[in-house]
């Protein structure tokens, strides 16, 4: 079973981190049969955290996990902190592919999703 | 003229600014005619700030500014911060329609987006 995590930073406000799970439920209404599990873990200040949604794919089978850092920049966390919590968990994770990929905002389709943003015309400041 | 301004955090590191910058290049090279002027500002830690943002709009003779904020989560940064910012402006900004789109993480081909990033497969943890 090929299992995808999405992996955000977490925050204080729960606001935050519900935005998230329910971005992981839609991208699961999208993606369909292409993964069998859909997840999302949290680097801190909130729970699941990578860890507990890496044994979350384990419990359930996965045999592959792809990681999915939903960080807009290349910083230390996505550098360096989630590969080092990965590699504490080596000999849990021995037998499964891992599958780390750039984080989000080094997609080639986020020009695309901002100027369709731009297009939206949503609000207007100044609107009565 | 219309200007897109696309607003981030801001970062102590320089590389996550630069990332950015590229991030609007690339943009405008996407967007061509679509907007008279496409630029970059970040809310601290980095320049130009918001108001150096919208003034560069500004002098370059922009009568509407799209602002697209470059951020995963609403924030009181997307909530709170942006929006003062704009107020405080508003004597300079009379007669220049402002408007404010939703944060990235709110876009529909978010989903999109990260399923063709889990697709990628590009790299794999214990590739030698």
């Amino acid at each position: 079973m090929h299992a995808l995590l999405l992996v955000a930073h977490g925050s204080r406000r729960q606001a935050s981190n519900q935005e998230v799970e329910a971005l992981t439920q839609r991208i699961a209404a999208s993606g369909g049969h292409r993964f069998g599990l859909y997840a999302t873990a949290f680097l801190e200040l909130a729970s699941p955290t990578i860890e507990e949604g890496l044994r979350h794919c384990l419990t359930n089978g996965a045999k592959k996990i792809t990681l999915v850092p939903y960080f807009l920049a290349a910083g230390t966390h996505v550098v360096n902190d989630i590969p080092a919590i990965i590699e504490k968990m080596a000999e849990e994770l021995a037998g499964v592919e891992v599958e780390v990929e750039p984080h989000v905002g080094q997609s080639p389709l986020m020009e695309e999703l901002i100027l369709s943003l731009a297009a939206s015309g949503r609000a207007r400041l100044g609107d009565p």
